[in-house]
């Protein structure tokens, strides 16, 4: 038996007995041992930037669950605090963001910032020491327009803003996505060095974009990111996830040279096989908010999409996140019934 | 020539020497003249029962514009209130309901409600009599699952509770998704006795579902919408508008019998183009934040729609409503420049 661990031989392209899965937001808000971990640090900025805990935070649910892969506990807007825009959480609100700095002084502090998240390579580097060789360790990065839409808006929301941004200020947002670019891509290539067998890219809002505007934010960027880590001698396969983007993900999928496509919620069967036929695997898409809500229901999706999808390069995952009041024991459901693992006795509360 | 209107004939299926054209919400707030008649009602609701108001605001950007469509100034949520449930706007905030009615006493409201909503049958007799013949008048409901969500959410929202309620009593929402078909289908046919040519279901509420829930919650009602209006008699094109479905918009258009498939903001090139080779007429889906910022990136990308669907059979619509801030000139230049037709003097304020 191959002993390279089942998400990288799906994102090489193969289709296994049967797909790797692991869960986006598997850490966090939704184990309670994460809730008393998180109690000992004094922000959650700073909790991303303690090794020990966050190492700690991306190793808890790989105890409770037969995850074939781990995903470093870190966040996308790490990138912005490392440029010099501050960044802060509310309780119960999201993140805030000061204002947007002067993106000349942004593209200078590009080549210290990836100094300044040492700490997330030192997590990576404990997770990966501690982790079973059979199971991935995936690496992470928000992607330009995403993390863009945060730097301008200063907060979630609608962002109305930074898609008018878009039209109004176009070369001003091109010059954002540029220093998104190299900084993330640096970023990234530290990660993989520090023991990251995958890089995943978090493009959390592509919904709405018109297909020439989706072309120049979001197909632009996440190739130039592939690009520039591939020339540093990074060989990690990518999976790139283009939320809410529609039937635009296969223009994603045909322009980006990443191994992997997530795909979100609302995928169709047919797309998913159509980007599987062009020779990607794609990664998906169960509701998390039927993952919540359990029952025979959850069990019958979880078939369906092991059907429709398993004759050809897949990884099991969610469509967004892991919601917060998840019940764990319908998560050790999924993922026993993906694995043919029992996790009963794991999930035990 | 042919005298039937432009849009008919696109909805027959023809490929026109240019597209008709018309702007969802191109009557309303985004015309002085219409704040100025909003002031004489004492709250929307009331506007819209208001057969010489509701056909007076239908008709102000047809004075503005030469648009080949007027669509009835109404609202998704009459329906809801001529069920029994309360509903009011919140100045700035948008609409808020009481609480969900009991759904076998909405069931047997339905007989009855046509009747509460007369008013709009006198709104469209009212502009069909004034307007030219060569001008198609639309009319318009909410679509089941969409009213659903308000009526369950109380208020417009991120509709999560609705999409768990859909998981959680999925026997309730079937219920209540029954109800409002045979209310909408009861008010459609309605409409078409009254002067509406062409119906259109506004699902504006289509994004983040799976695919086996949209095709029990939307695609399903929308069916049973078009044949009950059908089995009424009633001959008129309809166009579906399922917002936010992403690559399921492809399941809808093989799904429902609908003439026209509207498309949002983030629909491929590629994509619109399948579903006119599948025999139906597209319709869509200019950004209305690239309509509200204007300038040389608006003309670039009306030319690039009309060159990529107007090989087929197309409606040159928004992706979504006229924002309320939308500069006059912005619309006028982008009808002119679909129709050319002079439409500077018509939008001089």
């Amino acid at each position: 038996m191959s002993e390279t661990p089942r998400l990288l031989r799906a994102l090489a392209g193969e289709t296994l007995d049967r797909p790797p899965v692991w869960f986006m937001r598997q850490a966090g808000r939704s184990l309670p041992e994460y809730l008393e971990l998180r109690t000992r640090a004094k922000d959650f900025i700073s909790f991303c930037h303690n090794p020990e805990m966050a190492a700690e935070a991306t190793l808890q649910p790989m105890r409770r669950f037969p995850m074939d892969a781990a995903i470093v506990f870190a966040d996308i807007l790490l990138i912005p605090g490392a440029l010099g825009q501050e960044v802060w959480f509310e309780a119960g609100e999201g993140p805030r963001l000061g204002e947007l700095p002067d993106i000349a002084r942004m593209a200078d502090a590009v080549e210290g910032s990836t100094a300044k998240l040492s700490a997330i390579g030192e997590t990576l580097a404990r997770v990966r020491a501690e982790l079973e060789p059979e199971r991935a360790l995936i690496g992470f990065a928000g992607a330009p327009w995403t993390v863009a839409t945060y730097m301008i808006e200063g907060r979630g929301s609608q962002r109305e803003m930074a898609r008018t941004f878009a039209y109004e200020q176009p070369e001003k947002l091109d010059a954002l996505l540029q220093v998104l670019v190299d900084s993330t891509a640096r970023y990234l290539v530290m990660q993989a060095k520090s023991g990251a067998q995958a890089l995943q890219i978090f493009e959390s809002w592509a919904e709405g974009l018109a297909e020439d505007v989706f072309e120049r934010i979001v197909i632009r960027p996440h190739r130039a990111i592939v690009e520039q880590v591939r020339a540093a001698g990074v060989t990690a396969p990518f999976i790139g996830f283009p939320r809410g983007a529609g039937a635009l993900v296969e223009n994603y999928a045909k322009a980006v040279p990443v191994q992997g496509v997530g795909l979100d919620t609302q995928a169709s069967a047919a797309m998913g096989q159509r980007i599987q036929a062009g020779g990607k695997t794609i990664q998906g898409a169960l509701d998390n908010l039927l993952l919540r809500a359990g029952g025979p229901a959850l069990d019958a999706r979880v078939d369906a999409l092991l059907e429709q999808w398993g004759g050809g390069p897949y990884i099991f995952n969610l469509g967004h996140g892991v919601i917060p009041d998840t019940p764990i024991a319908n998560i050790a459901r999924v993922v026993s019934r993906v694995t043919g693992k029992p996790v009963k006795a794991m999930a035990a509360e």
